[in-house]
């Protein structure tokens, strides 16, 4: 799946054959293509695979407060930060083919409200301690910051000088209101 | 540039070919080919063709409060709101390819800016009025609606149960302060 992630960050989702992720993976052909039902099927796995690595939902649930919460979106949008630069836009790209591949999309509809899910409860326990704003319910801020997140790694990729900082300071000095 | 976007919208773009291009447009190959300096030249200009009709700047610069912008947003989100369903994801997708195409990151990379500094002015000019939270810089506060706009979109598409008008409550909310 790794060899797939390579292939996908290097050509791009529609050039990908099964062919060059056997030779990327050091595999014969037919390995490839015995674990797999087919090209649609590794490449779904590969993208579910490489989203998780990039954003794992495990250190999601072991934050506990907006500010952690909002460092660690710092840390994932850093020049420098812990994500890597294959199975990142691997992963995020697999939004985007999924306007074309229904079976990919579903696994991706069911992938995304986990992370919403676990944002909510952060967002929820927060207001509780009188950390954050009530202003908006815990759900509608949990969208928020996860749409957030995703247009930022977006906008960030196509130009380096945007203020990702600035924007989730901004962020952080609207959430305590 | 129309042909070419619902080429890109249909098959993805690794998967378009000029001749089919040439094909949707009722045109002969060569008119296309003597056109465009190649297949990257007709997709970089089919690009930003579709993401300036789908997120028509004019549309912003015509804003003066916040309310119509985040209202703005609302349409542009909208199931049966005012975008077209071939041009939107074209230039959203082009967002992505261009992490691994130069010509067509930079071209996006002068664009992005034009929408944050029109919202930055939005911004700027409702703080003056004191109806927007003076929390955070103008400027930073038009990143975070400019990527949270992409971001909502993004995840929409792919969940169609996003709450994206609850995401949209607890922006307005939330800049009120």
């Amino acid at each position: 799946l790794q060899a797939a992630a390579e292939v996908i960050a290097e050509v791009g989702w529609g050039r990908v054959t099964t062919r060059a992720v056997a030779a990327r993976a050091k595999l014969p052909h037919g390995a490839v293509s015995y674990h797999f039902r087919g090209k649609q099927d590794l490449l779904t796995e590969a993208a579910l695979h490489s989203f998780e690595q990039a954003f794992p939902i495990s250190e999601f649930e072991s934050l506990e407060t907006l500010p952690e919460l909002v460092a660690l979106f710092e840390t994932w949008l850093g020049e420098h930060g812990s994500v890597d630069p294959v199975v990142a836009p691997v992963g995020m790209e697999a939004m985007f083919e999924s306007g074309r591949d229904p079976q990919l999309r579903e696994r991706l509809a069911e992938t995304l409200p986990r992370y919403r899910v676990v944002l909510t409860g952060i967002v929820e326990s927060a207001q509780q301690r009188g950390s954050a704003t009530t202003a908006a319910s815990p759900a509608a801020i949990a969208t928020l910051m996860a749409a957030l997140g995703d247009g930022l790694f977006l906008q960030a990729r196509i130009d380096p000088r945007l203020d990702s900082a600035g924007a989730l300071d901004a962020l952080r000095a609207l959430l305590t209101g």
